[in-house]
């Protein structure tokens, strides 16, 4: 049969052949995506309720057309991503129904009960279960899938399975190259332009530091990492939380997730000053924000520590110091990967809508400023911290 | 047609249907290798005298028959290495004139007119040409393999293409775990036991930064390494140098070559303690080692830096002060793979007969502490040596 695009009433029939609802139920199909990359289709039981999402790679970038084609793989390893997440962090993903290679077709559970966290963050919500959750999330799935306790030929068959040099590809330029020099695929706050020129594009000690972490994205094969871990790819509610669009995953340090969340994180915590709101709420958000941080690092780290202790299997990893030596590591370049993520959404290409919806450009460059000033000093500064609180504190004492 | 086996009659015709001899050369066959994991054959044109060298891999160990399967694809991937290899380095490695995935067989330049080097420096022989050589073997296929150079795609094409899950365990465990402990897979001159037992197996600074490394090992795909680089994979002669037998070839640290290839010349410059020879005729020996040492590290530094003064493409690999900080990782990393590879040719299972060949047991085992000794201190302060030779003044100091 080959490859054929699908469309609402297509997708439904597609649907029937399969046994995920009942034989007799009457489905009805829609297209819910913004359909550029992708052909997002919901398919719903009008007796039950009960309702999946299918999710299509598209060929080629539709607003483009022919003459910019897309790799058709894309879906298949995020539903390979997703059925290894599933397996060691249940019920914090989208449950997979189904995959269909020949089609680039993935079937999942459909979250759309719950809101996506970045817009959340921006009406200051707040998620009570998103740290022990998000920690457990980071936890199962970096120190599952490493060295310390994989097989070894099942760890480099994994490394294989999830080579991902598209997606990785927009990483190296996006998060570790261009942000450091004026690159035309930055995307500048006219008013930010002069400092940029005369201040930060001249810091040769942070662009070094930088670069260390651009050859550590690339060459350190040490866990599947989601690899696009932030807000906007969270859904969440009071009660529950789900990662999703894990199309970025590869084997890559293990500090690029928690580094990544972190960094948004704090954008969202810098970007405040932005806006028009009483202080006093401001702060009480603040506040909310830097708990959840220090929450979430502190049981990552703790979660992460006892799956070692429980379940390494090689023997070199229960040499006396390591994990000690590993665990300052990952909390270390954590910092690192939150820096460069807070850089990189100032004035790569793509911005977080925490900063771009402050509408004056003055106000909007004051806030840019603060947070290449406060990533630099993070990054400079990495090795000083011993504590996740140290490093809150510290942003804390900048920005309150 | 499928896999078969060749034999010395058969592996003629093979070569006849090639385009490697003249149409009417008169070819003669012989087997020449062990043939436990590999048949190996010599094709001669009785004429003119050029010959050839066919290798086969067998699907399983000969010694102990079907019950020990291999893995056929290793010939291939080690004809996939040569040529990689003879694109960077010609010159450098055997020529290779044919592979064929079918029969699993390469067909390569004999090199029978030159001599292994590990047994021409049991006899003191001196390589006047060798530091040069290997240095740019070196410095070629570490960097034109790397981040630095290839492109992100390509790149992540070849991690790919030399995952070499079998050969890397082997390193993984003989190299990197068993010599910490009493692993039942060591190979130990009974005197030397109460040593390890009483004071090598209880160095757990020493564990620690050697568990480090084993990650490194695991994880850090920077460049194409050789993965077995000592002297005897290299061919030598006055004038020649020819790096043979990259069955262990895979993307690793940079490092692991050029510290495999140290450690087991200070494993011969130690050695000499344990055999009988004139003192001047050993100190002429050991200088000559030292000198070796001093001037293929020191190449290899240089021709790595001229590679990526000229040819780097990557625009974050010349950011100011990153050459800088990789040459000197590179440079302690070899210490520590220098290290590692000295003692496990101590009491790991397989040993150089530099030091086996000291038939006193006895004096074997104060050979044996004197390495563990110094690959130890090599290891414990490899962050305090400045250049290559403050590492063989450090040796020369303990030993000469």
């Amino acid at each position: 049969m080959g490859y054929r695009s699908l469309d609402s009433h297509t997708a439904v029939d597609y649907v029937k052949s399969l046994d995920l609802f009942p034989q007799d139920a009457t489905l009805e199909g829609s297209e819910v995506g913004d359909g550029n990359l992708n052909l997002v289709f919901k398919i719903r039981d009008t007796q039950g309720g009960k309702s999946v999402i299918i999710k299509q790679a598209l060929p080629y970038l539709r607003c483009a057309g022919e003459s910019w084609p897309l790799d058709l793989h894309r879906t298949i390893l995020e539903a390979n991503v997703f059925e290894i997440q599933n397996k060691l962090a249940p019920g914090l993903v989208p449950k997979l129904y189904h995959k269909d290679e020949e089609l680039s077709l993935l079937i999942m559970e459909d979250l759309s009960h719950l809101g996506v966290m970045r817009p959340g963050t921006l009406e200051m919500r707040k998620y009570p279960r998103f740290a022990d959750h998000i920690s457990t999330f980071m936890a199962n799935t970096l120190f599952y899938t490493s060295d310390l306790y994989m097989d070894p030929y099942e760890k480099k068959a994994m490394v294989k399975k999830f080579m991902n040099p598209e997606l990785c590809k927009i990483t190296e330029d996006l998060i570790c190259s261009d942000p450091y020099y004026d690159s035309e695929q930055n995307n500048i706050n006219p008013p930010l332009r002069p400092y940029l020129e005369q201040v930060f594009w001249k810091k040769k000690a942070l662009r070094l530091e930088a670069t260390k972490y651009k050859y550590a994205f690339l060459t350190e094969a040490q866990s599947l990492v989601h690899g696009d871990l932030h807000t906007g790819s969270i859904f969440a509610s009071e009660e529950e939380t789900k990662v999703f669009d894990p199309e970025f995953a590869y084997y890559g340090p293990a500090a690029f997730d928690s580094g990544l969340l972190t960094g948004n994180i704090l954008i969202n915590y810098i970007s405040w000053d932005g806006k028009d709101n009483p202080v006093e709420k401001i702060q009480d958000y603040r506040n909310y924000l830097i708990t959840t941080i220090n929450d979430l690092y502190t049981l990552f780290d703790q979660k992460f520590v006892a799956n070692w202790d429980k379940d390494a299997t090689d023997v070199m990893a229960t040499v006396s110091g390591y994990q000690e030596f590993y665990m300052r590591k990952l909390f270390v370049d954590t910092i690192a990967f939150a820096a460069m993520v807070m850089i990189r959404r100032v004035h790569g290409l793509a911005h977080n809508i925490d900063v771009d919806g402050i509408e004056d450009q003055e106000r909007r460059k004051d806030v840019q400023i603060s947070i290449l000033e406060i990533a630099e000093e993070l990054m400079m500064y990495r090795e000083s911290f011993s504590t996740i609180h140290d490093v809150t504190s510290f942003v804390k004492a900048r920005i309150f």
